[in-house]
């Protein structure tokens, strides 16, 4: 099925907000099978409107369309596709008695524009909002589909979800199943080197790596008559990928490295503290994301100055003058001070130099000591970024200490 | 002058990249006084590039096109642009000098697809592109212009701000300049009505108020025949603006409260130490992310549990036990505990309910406490956030926290 993705409001034209519907709705789409040939935005201007359907509908099947459903006189994409598909406005009774309904609940009175919002085509079927007072609505004629949703993307999320999906998926004559793969240390091109003989032979199911600041990710994507068997093709597939990169692999559901983190170390009710020098707390604010980490997340500490070091964990004025504040001597001490000091189960500890400046031959921007106290042992990890800019050297520092940790507690 | 802008990519269709180069180029396009009519995005398919150039060009003076210019096969953005409009591809000598050139800089054999780089439409005129190896181009036919620029972000932003932007300049018959204020603990509809009188009567310059995460900002733009009328105009504005609602603006340039605050901390040299509970070191990780900051920052606790509280800054058991740990007494104890600890200028606490759980009728999630020692004085003061989502709340906490410090230290 071709399909086109057409925005409409004056916003986007205006640069205020990106487009993030589109993108969003694209994955959906191609997850499902479904071919996305275009994207328009277009403002709330009737004619261009209009035209753009009529363009849209000459090579595609389908129109997505998303905005322009609300209340007030600028939203008209309703009044242009019964236009364009030649039909007219209706008041729909079962989003009437929902509207109602939903001014009820909230006590609020309904001013007089907000029942144009239960108008709809003639011979549209409503797709209720229940994140919203605007309902969509889904239009087949003459073989060809519109379906008009909300704009704000909470309530175009979830109606895809609930009701444009569940549509869709009936008209596949195949399932799609896939599954993501997240892997660290590992850089793209090396893995689709590792990965070359399986990535060459394979058309169903295929595999496609993506890079993503400094992680990796390799989506494996199976089409098959029914879902059971596209399942079975991917976990056969996602065994022998694990086989020859499972090392590297955290995650198979597409998680965030701290979300993994964060869940091991509650799990396993393992503490944790962290004294941070080039991260400057975004390590700690990383892991206090996580909901429930309070149980095992004991304290942080942001020992910027070489002062605080001393003070806080007690590394020695001699280490810091021999080695200087970046090295594998100053975080080692790091870690075991925060050890005294804490007692907690892991306690891990990072220098480096963020840049933009600071570096020097010996010690570029971009280098990251990560020192580790885990069951009555201290080791110092080194690692040399790529330096792309002060923020990105200081998260991939976080990444580096999450997989340290990952790499310990994972077993 | 009218426009279309069109991006040509599969990866834009697939959703694997959300589409920031339109918004961009939407807002500079209007910041210009050119009115965008259109967003296009289709994929690498030479029919359906070419039907859409014309279909922009019956509605529209220009077509502003990004991607496809790259050495592959599937890049025929040129050969379509010059067979939509009627000419055909010739190699560019300024462009081949330069591509050799580049290549002879970085010391990298040139493999042979990549002179495809240099060919252009014959009545093209080329966009040179310091950032790549893929030029641009500009071409005018019977009133009509066409002007094609790389995909990447960084290339395509690098050249419309040298090549194209004066171009457009020079088109315009008149001058567009705005500043963008921005403030704090002010909401966006509460603004809007203390500056009702000033944008009701006001046609030239316009005033557009938007919200963003907790803070508003404001856009004060004229169109003037000259850009220094453009200028006073927008000058005059914002003295009327700032009569109204100056308590509330810490920035007349759109910058951001975090880079506010770190520079007027360097440039004071007012040393900082803070305690986080709730943000548990976002705050820290935020003012770190300013370069040069090292100079002023001394410390940051994540005192997250009670002990930590305790034994960092020597917060009583009694207060913790008869206020709780989010409670004005507690933020002020932290405040003044890491004061005789740093001996830092300013030292900042938070503590507060982040979500989604632990929330209580007398302490509901959102609810914040910031303490705060400066010149011999601690205060406390509480924040009642709309309760978003914990990462809202934790953010909107920190903001909090850096206002509580602008308004104290920018007289």
């Amino acid at each position: 099925m071709r399909t086109a993705i057409l925005t409409v409001g004056t916003e986007i034209l205006f640069g205020q907000i990106v487009n993030t519907n589109a993108a969003w709705l694209s994955q959906q789409l191609n997850d499902l099978g479904i071919d996305v040939m275009y994207h328009y935005s277009v403002g709330d201007n009737p004619g261009r409107l209009e035209e753009l359907i009529h363009f849209a509908f000459h090579d595609c099947d389908m129109v997505i369309t998303t905005g322009g459903l609300g209340p007030t006189q600028d939203d008209l994409t309703k009044e242009v596709i019964a236009k364009a598909m030649g039909d007219r406005i209706v008041r729909n009774q079962q989003c009437y008695e929902e509207l109602m309904k939903y001014y009820d609940r909230l006590g609020r009175h309904m001013t007089e524009n907000n029942l144009k919002q239960a108008d709809m085509p003639s011979t549209a079927v409503p797709l209720p909002n229940d994140q919203g007072t605007a309902p969509g609505f889904w239009l087949e004629k003459d073989g060809k589909i519109i379906a008009a949703m909300p704009g704000p993307p909470r309530e175009m999320t979830n109606m895809f979800n609930k009701q444009l999906r569940p549509r869709l998926e009936k008209m596949q004559d195949s399932a799609i199943y896939y599954r993501i793969l997240r892997a660290f240390a590992l850089g793209e091109s090396k893995m689709e080197t590792m990965l070359l003989p399986l990535i060459d032979k394979q058309t169903d199911p295929t595999i496609a790596t993506y890079a993503k600041e400094g992680e990796c990710s390799l989506r494996i994507a199976s089409k098959r008559p029914t879902l059971a068997e596209a399942k079975a093709a991917v976990a056969d597939m996602e065994a022998k990928v694990l086989d020859i990169i499972g090392e590297f692999v955290y995650s198979c559901d597409d998680e965030e490295l701290i979300e993994v983190v964060g869940r091991l170390l509650i799990e396993k009710h393992l503490t944790i503290s962290c004294a941070e020098s080039c991260t400057g707390g975004l390590f700690a604010g990383a892991l206090v994301d996580i909901p429930g980490i309070s149980a095992v997340f004991e304290r942080g500490l942001v020992t910027y100055s070489n002062r605080a070091k001393m003070e806080e964990l007690g590394v020695s004025a001699a280490t810091l003058e021999r080695f200087g504040a970046v090295s594998a001597e100053t975080a080692c001490e790091m870690a075991e001070g925060l050890q005294k000091k804490t007692g907690s189960d892991i306690c891990i500890s990072v220098t480096g130099v963020a840049g933009p400046d600071g570096g020097s031959a010996e010690k570029p921007v971009g280098l990251v000591y990560i020192g580790i106290s885990y069951r009555g042992k201290t080791e110092a990890v080194k690692v040399q970024n790529r330096n792309v800019s002060r923020r990105w050297n200081r998260n991939y520092a976080v990444l580096n200490m999450l997989w340290q940790i990952y790499k310990r507690i994972s077993g």
